[in-house]
């Protein structure tokens, strides 16, 4: 049975409806997302931006970025397909902030059994195919999953700095932190990281953010 | 001059920096439509839902649902790209409500002029496809236009529901109006229409929707 009173598609259906009911099923948990707050604030600084636009920014600037990837002849529909599942997982896990190395311990942990739980809302072939981009994402070996990662970490930084390095300050961060979590960008795309550079650099200027 | 503080790049630049400026812009442009909201609330009805987390849950529906397209072959990734972009022009046209037939009169006009202004921050390159894909969403005429505007018109639909009617009283609406309205589904889905309508029926029975 569907969750959240959606449940009349499930008695007496077709096979086709009934893996439809399960997809609404799965779509219908994901609204959670909605709910997820994350450290970072919108670029006014009016308030904490959560899972779900963050997800869409990320949408939106791989369609707008991918020419800047390492390798510019990546699939982009694997990317757009990452960048939207990514976050998922934080209904259950919630959002673990960058810098917090104790909320990081055990979050592999909880973002795999969140995987395990959310994925399996879906008829069996989508169950495999959206864990298998979420897992090759989490890898971060392929080009796609390199760009996409850029791009997650990238869009935070963006956001502080918009935001006059709020979240930067409200976590006592130093420029040496944000540079040594943030150099794997390289790793997507050498063009972001040297922008990501120029961006912690302005920061540092505007006192955003100390430099040590 | 790059907007919002993010100039550091305008400056002495090579054109492929130059380039990744205009980009950001817009991307730092985009940030906005977090502050635009819609009439829908998110599925627990505690708050109103904004037109980023729309766009990337009718982006989860796209990867999730593609295969009950009419023409389940479809481009999914211009798909994805219609949906990213599709509310944009609502940064400055804001939202009209789809039974506002006094704010629909000139809706037209008005997002028509956003599109001018927002996509005229990317390159020129950019400029002219995105516009294209905007172009070709709003015209309704290709199959991968015809699913994206079904699953636009049917997400509100689905969010209503599980927010137990809300916007449909707030705004005294009635099930022969959600029908005609949304009946379009089918031009993208029929089977998302079948679905549609039977969320209506269900909504009618549970005494969310009044009949007529």
């Amino acid at each position: 049975m569907a969750p959240n009173g959606c449940s009349f598609l499930s008695a007496g259906m077709s096979n086709s409806a009934s893996r439809l009911a399960q997809q609404m099923a799965f779509l219908i948990e994901a609204d959670k997302l909605k709910n997820i707050f994350r450290q970072s604030y919108i670029s006014d600084g009016s308030r904490r931006e959560n899972d779900a636009e963050h997800s869409w920014h990320l949408a939106i600037m791989a369609i707008t970025l991918h020419e800047h990837a390492n390798q510019p002849d990546l699939d982009l529909l694997k990317v757009l397909r990452m960048v939207i599942l990514h976050d998922i997982v934080e209904i259950d896990a919630g959002d673990t902030y960058i810098y917090d190395e104790a909320g990081k311990a055990d979050q592999e942990r909880r973002e795999r059994e969140a995987a395990d739980r959310l994925f399996a809302l879906l008829p069996s072939d989508q169950t495999a195919a959206f864990r298998s981009v979420w897992d090759e994402f989490e890898a971060a070996e392929t080009a796609e999953a390199k760009f996409a990662k850029a791009i997650d970490r990238l869009h935070p930084m963006l956001l502080n700095y918009l935001a006059k390095g709020k979240t930067w300050q409200e976590h006592s961060v130093v420029a040496s932190q944000v540079r040594l979590i943030n150099q794997k960008i390289e790793y997507g795309s050498e063009s972001l990281w040297a922008y990501a550079q120029e961006l912690i650099e302005n920061a540092i200027q505007d006192g955003m953010l100390p430099a040590t």
